[in-house]
């Protein structure tokens, strides 16, 4: 970490910053220019509050040399992180598509869901049981009737399934999930991250809509700080000025997250965009960024026939969509398992 | 809610939809023109989910005519909510100023700063015990140690105390705390805003950085659903591309607001921008803007003394601040307790 | 275009605007409701200015139906436009590259570099001859010898060429210019896009950085309205709060506007990343996307030998992302000239 | 400007990189670590292309220490400077507020205005001649003729007039004009900055919608660098996530820019909020934040006496905000001329 200091500061205040530097074990280089006075803080300096530095009076600016996240970083670990989920591996050469409707509603549509994205190429099954709405008027889903109908689907197609949790409470019940999904909105809800760093099950975590990629290898750090290394990124959308899109999806962040960390990264071109008509380009774009797979929406419920163009495919259009993908996967040296 | 269906759409299907529409216990006025059908929903249509239609294959557009919010919302509360701590009240001509450190460190610096800023005008206390930290190498706050130190101070200068709450667990600890509030990133956390719906205490409610004000007032209701009336909203800064400040005060929300809702609403020039030098025209400018009231950092803690700058004001600075506000008030028709 | 008129408004001002309405040759069709009166205004509404009538006292909301774009609408012209630069085409199943560096810097530079482009698959030149900074104290490009230069490269390569006009009164000199380039900066400069409208030249118009998609398309519109319809749209990147890249690429942008336009989208990888290392991944992303083609700098000039890795390629590693680019192109049913 | 070095770098191109600062008139200073190497650039710094630094392979971080401005740099010009338009003074402890109608439309209409704003305390007069629109179909102005109706006004009236240019073109038609306004889609307009820069009078240089508050004291440096030093900037709201408000006032920057610049600055409370209610608040917000002036949209034209509630305000309006803002004034030091 680098700390300019202003022209002409008060040298006491300035020895007190170096002082207090050296109380939290870090070396101290200094270097007086004409202008200004340059401090090097050499050492672990993820402990250094940037933000307490940056905001004192004396200080002109920080330069942050060294990443604040360590059990995510590449730098201290170069190999890919091979996440395993029930024998299906995200990371490295693999592409997974995890694919299920936006909320179990019942059985036999979760289970006629789950064999159909199966039989299209899927190796996970996803659905929600808890949902996180904006408005608490809006459907919360079926709780834990959702988690046993989950189950059931796991059971009757061989399906590894990925749910989100939403409150620590729950935990418990989630035992027979195979990935847990932390959402967009409880990205920084440390308590939840914590939590989930002690269980011993891989955790999806999704991008919150303002987060910033260093924030959210942040998030990860959270939980890998507790034990658990099992973390795949999954890239939705943020938010920006752009009303056409629900979220506007970061492909960069892709690349970038491959040079920064060595977890596997998926997109979910589906809540990214909120529009079905959008997910195949979507998902050809994510492969072609580098993604490590992709988590996609479908449904075949007959009372939400109404919706052909949510952002949920019908099972036909899911086939589609990965027939389009296939072909891309060579190029960027990736392979699917079926 | 009204809904436009593009043209030359299947009939069936949009048949299908006003039997959905219906179904929803709404009555549906459809008028048919040239280039396209307009569909008017009649009656609470907050129960209706308004990504699910506007993504419909059949849908050009949707609009709302109605808030989806209704306990926070003015048109049924024409009212001014005025919100009680201990005799200090929020909202109406009531004008209150909320101070102290941005985490609790010991007694004396509690005790210290407390009696400090109640003597230049402040009505209620803050501080952090629970401390929600980007890193999880940060300092997290001393926990249940700082409750105790903060109800210390409560018993020794009278002042109600307001802090943050970041899981449901912790709940039974915050009995003596007046005045429970919800951080930023924890806006959406809906397990968290439901259990303090049903706990008989104001809650103060941030703003989510990357909130829309539709968001933040969806969040008051999930609260007030729950039974509890009192909240008070606290606009912090909302994230743009803009570097210079941490995040970008939005007092524009103040006024809009107040015509939306009939709840209180106080603004944190602290957090917003970051930076000390900024808490006074920003102060300033709240008050301008309408603001029932401010919620300030103020330190006094000699291991801090280093940092003169950070966005914690020194009790002299916050005594300034709150002598410049005085004379706005009386402008804005509004007044302080004391 | 409908208009949603508040409750119990006064109704000699709900007849003024249903007057005014009609004296903008549209028809109106009232429905009048319990809690709000419905307006659809029927015909033209290109001309209705919707921030004047959402900002009336009356009005509740306004909804756009038919969009404001009429030349690049493509409702009103369902086939892809075809842009022929030279031979080289722009749309439907063609794919071009563009390439060259970001300032014309010598003879030899230009030359040298449109050679390596062109043999490694680029069929149109680029190179700033005058350039937008931030800074009036950064290089301001060649100008008219930087135009000199490229028409050289132009004649011993025989390759189009692509340049950026800043200003109106530039334009005698832009004669032997193939294609117009206007920059993010001056996508909303109205009166330089009125001026290439009367130009019978194709015009290659940036995404401003902060430009949603329907403005970007108004600002086509501006041109197209003026008689040129050879309008080339170029996605590169738009603002936002994430700082590890410049912008950040929108290739949603991609689908959306292959939907509501006939016109071409390119992309440009190497503004919108500003790393070069980024440009193989956002370069394949794009193809996903659907792009009709790229514009990537490339550069060999020995003075910049040491910024290895500025946003600029060097012609191998160019080399490499369109040999990666090749073999997706049958999966989007695109292809290259060569 | 401080660089620092990866890890392991080619020690060639890292002397490569020094040779090239040295080439450009600056110092080096080196400080090797074990991490890292730190190179220091001492001298003017402003011609160094930060991106294109930051963007080498062997660059890990760049940090500028000197601001890239220097005209408008407060640094170098401790005190406010005063801008004086015909004895109207803008900066120090002076207050002014310009209004006037969005566009000129009559003779009728805008002497009406111009004696109704006077009266209540406006200074200068502003209306546009010609308006930059985001849809070609919209009305474009009066042009010249509206040129021709402002200057009759200020005949009439006394009061100096504050008008927009949008092309150089027409600069001769502004002799008359006192203040030339550059509006905030022009902000980056450089051939129009240079062209300004080179007049003597006063420039109201509006900030883009997307522009950090150092780009635009860069766009203030492109005019002073010309010659005159004569630039109010003006403060009108940039673009966010936030759908209520056309846009978000940044009232964060005015305390932010008296610290960076001695320029004064105002406020646009019309346009950034699109809203005539908001106005008042805004106001009182923008002269508790430490703004300069104001600068109001009032219409009085019948036509358009239907939209009460647009972004402008009627007479009487007008006059409640100046009334309202007048008591505030003395708390923030700073008085009207009458």
């Amino acid at each position: 970490m680098i700390v300019v200091v202003k022209k002409n500061q008060n040298e006491k205040q300035v020895q007190n910053l170096m002082n207090w530097i050296r109380d939290l074990g870090l070396d101290v280089h200094v270097s007086r220019g004409e202008n200004s006075t340059i401090i090097g803080l050499v050492g672990d300096t993820s402990k250094v509050d940037i933000d307490l530095v940056r905001s004192l009076d004396i200080v002109e600016s920080v330069t942050r040399v060294q990443e604040p996240y360590k059990n995510a970083n590449r730098k201290f670990h170069p190999e890919d992180t091979i996440v395993d989920v029930a024998g299906h591996k995200f990371g490295g050469k693999h592409f997974q598509i995890i694919a299920g409707p936006c909320s179990v509603e019942s059985e036999k549509q979760i289970i006629e869901v789950a064999e159909a994205v199966k039989k299209a190429g899927a190796t996970l099954l996803r659905g929600g049981a808890f949902k996180p709405r904006t408005s608490p008027y809006s459907f919360q889903g079926l709780g834990l009737d959702g988690l046993k109908l989950l189950k059931k689907a796991k059971a009757e197609t061989g399906m590894p399934i990925v749910t989100e949790l939403m409150s620590e409470r729950m935990l418990d019940e989630y035992e027979d999930v195979d990935v847990i999904q932390i959402g967009a909105r409880n990205m920084q809800n440390f308590d939840l991250l914590k939590a989930v760093g002690r269980v011993d099950k891989p955790i999806l975590l999704k991008r919150g809509i303002s987060a910033t990629i260093e924030e959210w290898l942040m998030s990860a750090e959270y939980v890998m700080s507790e034990g658990n290394q099992n973390v795949i990124l999954c890239e939705r959308g943020i938010r920006t000025f752009e009303p056409y899109t629900r979220n506007t999806l970061d492909l960069s962040a892709i690349p970038i997250l491959k040079e920064r960390t060595h977890l596997p990264v998926i997109v979910d071109p589906s809540h990214a965009s909120g529009v079905a008509r959008l997910v195949r380009p979507l998902s050809l774009a994510s492969v072609g960024a580098g993604a490590d797979g992709l988590i996609i929406e479908v449904h075949n419920d007959p009372p939400h026939a109404l919706c052909d163009g949510a952002q949920s495919l019908r099972p036909e259009q899911f086939d589609e969509v990965v027939q389009s993908v296939r072909p891309l996967l060579p190029v960027v040296h990736k392979e699917m398992d079926v």
